[in-house]
């Protein structure tokens, strides 16, 4: 019988043998099998390791003689040998499991060391206190580790020894002095145990080795693999390395550098370098390591081979590398390499210039960077190496950091914003009557409200910062400031910095960092658009963010909102008189005032967009929500009726009071909006579509290539569809006939209504295109109110593990997926020509899109910061 | 070539020939068919009529030959002759199409009068007078209908004779007069149309034939058919029949009998006769006709002839007829039949006669009763006869009828409860405060709200009459009165009555009648007990509706809902101190006060329900529904505030304002309720299920049998449902063991969230069974608030036809179905022991029980009083 293979030198291995060596064994043999400076050693198995725990706790047979085996062989090639006093080998036991489990085993280094081999260490180094210091480490890891012996104890001689020394740090310790340490604890080695600390270095080894198996059932590394999911019944594996000594002089050494920098990506060796010294001092912390370029100047030589030595790393492992190296008396030895942690700057650009080198291939460029990471690039940061004050955390609701001063409303914003002062609005939240101070703002921040708050809706159509819901901030507005949790009151004036991207608040003014949008940014984009299927859209409800979006690659406006039409100080009170309206001329007025402001925002908007469509969704809030605050308003009749003092005032109020309540809704998400306004308020729709075509007509009859696109939201019964398809039809023939000018009419729905979907057959016979309105079709289909929920018991049931994720962050694909498939499915068989896309922010979530892509969608549409996103993520999906 | 045959004497046709012959003309035919006497005649057909058109307004080839043809048999049959002056044949000339068009088309009497043939009808009836006037009439018919001439120039020549003879009424014209005004008529004719009237009682003939043809064209006609989808191309019959008159004397007489009694079915003839008189003058009600009994003392051989006419007709048609006929000299004459119109209970006691009388066998017995009709016998209601004072029209909330005085609050409802009055409570809307007063009041009027209100919901649980959303009552509660649209004022202490059937409102306390439970509704309900596959269950929440669903036939409780156990001025302070608590202890305190009031509440209905499955639904209101409403809250804050003289109460209702608001929701509907308080608060859950398991324990032990099941609300997520079915069995089980009793437990779940119809195969695993509550399912699906909808949209949605019906009263099919079939099916797939019904208000609505039977539900469930209803709409479902 063929006894199985226990035992593999690191040349015997390759990265493939994870399994078997573990995650560090098949690291070691790999870099090996590469031909780097690998100091040499051998892995016994996970397999090695189950039987053992198999035979409880028994060597399993042949293992022993593969072990004497094994450091024979590597005594032959490193002509040491172990427990020699002249030439002693020297070696480290690690454990290696095969998933990571970092810190959670043990490991023992300087293995081999005894009261002989010591002073040969001592001899063949010329470093009597470098040696006694390895010794008495050794006996401390090894009496910890292998004979339980608590390592407090160990500290205390250390303590003690210094306190006899009458020194503080333990470099202030000679030779001698390590040398009495050793003693003690040997001492107390035989004192814990009842037997001498041993001497044989076999004895050692195969103690070590034990220790290491053992350490698999830990209880730290049983809750680990407990937390993380990983098998119980995998064991193991165990490294036996020769040591290599950074700390033998000054030519020597040990450093960690990184093949590219990691913040930027820039193609230069980047790390740090610790002349004498080992891993250990640099962590440390006790002396400051010098710059990697500093190693050219003191070892050219090293220097040249570690140059050698990372891009050979980087062509055999085709990746930015993060190399820990030590350098032993002139000599390089590599000890660790792994894919390198690096910002998404340093991503891009590594991944572009990858593959320019000919490393990687295109598609493997597209693979290496997380598409939502890009968001980083385009707004402003904070400076990552700033010191900051923070004040408090609430929702990231729109992406950027801003600073200003702290204002309480909306006039005093735009009072100082006119005198040039940047300012944070805060308020407990938004109303539409707020719009001209979040337009004069640097960013807001509100202490109520969710995701999808007015603020944060509005502040991510203006691209602004904004930070909602952040509880913890309690406001005066009598007093005009706010407090936190601490207890720190902030006052009107004071200039706070708000990072929406994260959600927290910090006092003073964080410095900032610019955006960066490099050639590479740029080319990655290119390659990804040439694979992907699915075109990528914008959602745009001005002309300043289509010119972004499109600035940022989007290939139409996929949701061009008109609800902020109806605002800003100019237009809500337009809009007022319109819903107050006490007759159908009243109204009529109104919208007609409204008429030329609309067509002016269209001509922007379908100018920004020249060529590229533009799909304008009706007005689809309730109406309510362009009136004074219910609230407020009892608030104020109340005052008025307590004090008695301004009759007509207090009967103004009421009249509008009242028309507020007859507005006011139980659950004004499933209200009165949308194409449910269209069907009951038909002049308003009319009104929309005449400016869109007045202003299409206007630029079309200049030479302007315009495609608009119009979309009835929240249509749940293809009744609906058909009738208000009809009117907008009927009017825009009407617009483009009286402007003698041809254009294609197409209208189309949101699918945002679970019905919708159900009966998606049915409706696109009346649509050319559907748009999946994600946001609202989760809230319908979960039955979460999302600015209720997130508050109450999203966030418990994300922690809880009921939901896997916040479906409103990635689309739901069992319950919401499910009815958008089944909708793309029937609205297409119901008719072919249908073009099918999605404009929830789900648009934006590239695992959302890989669904968005397998389910065979045309489009997406999100907020132009996350075009980049989308277009890298579709082409990602795309790639499978 | 054969021609077709254009006209069909009476006896030639059958009921099967509507098409042919129209409704009129196929009644007549089978009537004559069967025996019955029926004066003689024919028809032309519809195909004729088409033909006429064809040719443009053209005799069709062979018509006129037809026509004379079956003119001649008429008069041989009748041996009078059209135009004989000694035996005058006359006709009537009558349209009838394929579908009812009551009024719209023209009818001609007496035709075959002229200058001579009136004499020889005055000669022959010996009655100068009546011949005259029969003459007068045909001339102003004629006049009108065929010629043209406007009908008030006739009418005008009658009032000028009344005033030369200055007499005021038609009566009061002699035989001279009469003779005055036939010139006169003809002097009109010949100036309006410049021909003399015809003589010709041929040319008569094909002028009449003409114009009912055409009628078919005329203006009221067209819209008619349009507004009743009557298409265009069917044309009319025309049926000519022999006069028959019973203004000949007192052996003549006209009249109409049921053969049943309409309001009560009682087998018995019923219905009305005048002497000497024609069917216009029972129109004119210038005479008062004598009870149908009275004419076996007149005319005792005619009375007989009628007995067994109206019994034969009940055989040949096999149902209750309402019979027109006329006495010509002592001969019975029928002139139409129809299916009587008959109440509730009338419908219910014919159809289970006829049965046992075996003209009708049971499954037609239970098609022939409408199940909605019931609930018409199971409230007391407002006496049809009486003469009502109308005030004001809500929406019909809870049915059944109710008379009290006018109260405003709930604590003066209770007073004057406990001094004996009736009292309705009027209310803008109601909160959970008002609970007591509900309960002390007759019923329920507000202002606002909608039929899922809260006032609606607590009534029909209650089985009070209840009208809500009454918006044109306006209430003013400081003068405590209210308004309504016709200026009256109404103060508290006046006597009104409510019909929560309607919505009416009236003035007065209006006569009621008691619920009639006959011995055939229980027969019949039997019967159709026998063939239905559903089993029928009850919402019930107290023991009171559990005995009144049992009485009604209930095979158990499949919705009790356990929020109201948590209302009532005994509780409401106690569930208040649970949601304010500061602290877990604080909570744990006020829902052990709880257990024992809940305990006791499960007891009663358990043994209610003995032996038959009780599904108890843990709590699924958001909590803020138990607090305080905001806007009260505000409005005293803001007055504490002004006033300044309450310092301590400002500061405690500040608190309370501070703890509502951080409850109060954007959509509650959509927010944190049903098994996301049960995530969120299990120690709520946890004292509900020992409260129902200790009350089942206790009943069990004294030997009750109790079969209760725990229903979990709200589920959209398999995970939800597998961490609550844990806890209700962890702590059923605890009580179990505790009590030392053994009882199945058994947990399901609602579906009412459309992501639990989408995952219903993940959920089903977790589920003993499924319950569909399609209120929340229909307002989730559809994106419809009820609440807003109702009063906002919903309405014109339905009366635009964009929806074919409320889907909260029928259940939408295409939409709400569909996810009800395929939740049914993978729920099954998942799970084969899975039992699956419905408990949303749909389970008591015919239609939608169809529907239910159709998709293979287990059982239906629904509010006590709709049991019956549920019963035979579930036979009638199961009989296809």
């Amino acid at each position: 019988m063929t006894q199985v293979k226990q035992i593999y030198a690191f040349d015997e291995g390759n990265a493939g043998m994870r399994d078997l060596l573990g995650g560090k064994g098949a690291g070691l043999a790999e870099m090996t099998r590469a031909g780097l400076p690998v100091p040499e050693g051998f892995t016994i198995t996970t397999a090695a390791c189950r039987a053992y725990f198999a035979a409880g706790g028994e060597w399993p047979e042949g293992l022993l003689d593969a072990l004497d085996e094994a450091v024979s062989q590597l005594e032959e090639r490193t002509g040491l040998k172990l427990g020699d006093p002249d030439r002693p080998l020297l070696v480290s036991v690690r454990s290696g499991a095969v998933f990571s489990m970092p810190g959670m085993m043990d490991t023992i280094l300087n293995l081999g060391l005894n009261d002989d081999t010591v002073l040969g260490l001592a001899r063949r180094t010329g470093q009597d206190r470098f040696a006694w210091d390895c010794y008495r480490r050794f006996i401390q890891m090894y009496g910890d580790v292998v004979l339980g012996v608590d390592h407090y104890a160990f500290e205390q001689i250390i303590d003690e020894q210094k306190a006899a020394r009458g020194v503080r740090l333990d470099t202030e310790l000679s030779a001698e002095d390590w040398k009495n340490v050793v003693e003690e604890y040997k001492q107390l080695v035989e004192k814990e145990t009842k037997r001498p600390f041993p001497q044989n270095p076999r004895e050692q080894l195969l103690g070590a080795v034990r220790a290491v198996f053992s350490s698999w059932n830990n209880q730290r590394a049983v809750v680990y693999r407990k937390i993380h999911g990983i098998p119980e019944d995998l064991g193991t594996a165990v490294n036996i390395q020769r040591m290599v000594f950074g700390n033998l002089g000054d030519d020597s050494g040990t450093g960690v550098v990184f093949t590219r920098n990691p913040a930027t990506g820039e193609a230069k060796l980047y790390g740090e370098f610790l002349l004498n010294a080992q891993g250990e001092d640099v962590v440390a912390g006790i002396r400051t390591p010098s710059p990697i370029a500093q190693l050219e100047e003191t070892m050219p030589e090293v220097y040249r081979q570690l140059l050698d030595v990372a891009r050979k790393l980087e062509r055999h492992y085709r990746d930015v590398q993060d190399i820990e190296f030590t350098v032993e008396r002139g000599r390089l030895f590599l000890l660790q390499t792994r894919a390198a942690k690096r910002t998404a700057q340093a991503a891009v650009k590594a991944a572009v210039d990858l593959a320019k080198e000919g490393i990687i291939d295109r598609v493997e460029a597209i693979r290496r960077v997380d598409p939502d990471s890009l968001t980083q690039l385009l707004h402003r940061r904070i400076d990552e190496a700033a010191d900051l004050d923070r004040l408090a955390k609430g929702l990231p609701a729109s992406p950027g950091a801003a600073s200003g001063r702290v204002v309480f409303d909306a006039d005093e914003a735009v009072r100082r914003a006119n005198e040039g002062e940047a300012v944070i609005l805060v308020r407990s939240e938004t109303t539409p009557e707020d719009i001209h101070g979040i337009v004069a703002s640097q960013g807001v921040l509100t202490s109520r409200g969710g995701m999808t708050s007015h603020a944060a809706v509005v502040a991510r159509g203006m691209g602004k910062a904004c930070v909602c819901g952040c509880e913890s901030v309690r406001i005066d507005f009598r007093k005009r400031e706010f407090l936190v949790e601490d207890g720190r009151t902030i006052r009107e004036g004071d200039v706070i910095t708000i990072d929406g991207g994260t959600g927290q608040v910090y006092l003073g003014a964080a410095p900032l960092v610019a955006p960066v949008l490099s050639p590479e940014f740029q080319e990655l984009l290119a390659w990804g658009d040439e694979v992907r299927k699915l075109s990528v859209l914008a959602n745009a409800d001005n002309p300043e963010d289509a010119a972004k979006a499109r600035e940022f690659g989007a290939q139409g406006i996929g949701l061009c909102r008109t609800e902020h039409m109806f605002l800003g100080p100019d237009r809500v009170s337009i809009v007022q008189r319109m819903i107050l309206a006490e007759d159908e001329e009243e109204r009529g007025r109104a919208l007609e005032e409204l008429l030329p402001l609309q067509r002016q925002d269209f001509v922007g908007i379908l100018r920004a967009m020249a060529g590229l469509p533009v799909t304008v969704r009706l007005l689809d809030p309730p109406l309510h929500e362009f009136l004074p605050n219910l609230e407020d308003l009892l608030v104020e009749v109340t005052q008025l009726r307590e004090r008695g003092d301004d009759p007509d005032r207090l009967r103004e109020r009421e009249r509008l009071l009242r028309k507020v309540r007859v507005l006011h809704e139980a659950n004004p998400m499933l209200g009165h909006r949308g194409c449910r306004l269209g069907i009951t308020f038909p002049e308003v729709y009319r009104v929309q579509v005449r400016a869109l075509y007045e202003a299409a007509a206007e630029l079309a009859a200049g030479g302007v290539s315009v495609k608009p696109e119009v979309m009835i939201p929240l249509v749940g019964h293809h009744r609906e569809l058909e009738i208000l398809r009809a009117q907008v039809i009927e009017e825009a023939e009407r617009v483009l006939q009286e402007k003698g000018v041809e254009l294609p009419i197409k209208v189309g729905t949101m699918i945002e209504v679970p019905r919708a979907a159900l009966t998606a057959g049915e409706i696109a016979a009346q649509a050319d295109f559907f748009s999946f309105g994600t946001n609202d079709l989760t809230q319908m289909t979960f039955g979460f109110s999302r600015d209720d929920a997130e508050g109450k018991f999203l966030h418990a049931y994300v922690q809880g593990g009921i939901l896997d994720a916040d479906p409103f962050m990635v689309l739901d694909e069992p319950g919401v997926g499910r009815l958008i498939r089944w909708a793309v499915q029937e609205g297409r068989t119901a008719n072919p020509e249908l073009k099918v896309g999605i404009c929830g922010e789900h648009g934006g979530d590239p695992r959302s899109i890989t669904f968005c892509h397998n389910v065979g969608l045309d489009y997406v549409s999100c907020s132009p910061y996350r075009v980049p996103v989308a277009r890298l993520a579709a082409a990602r999906a795309a790639l499978g």
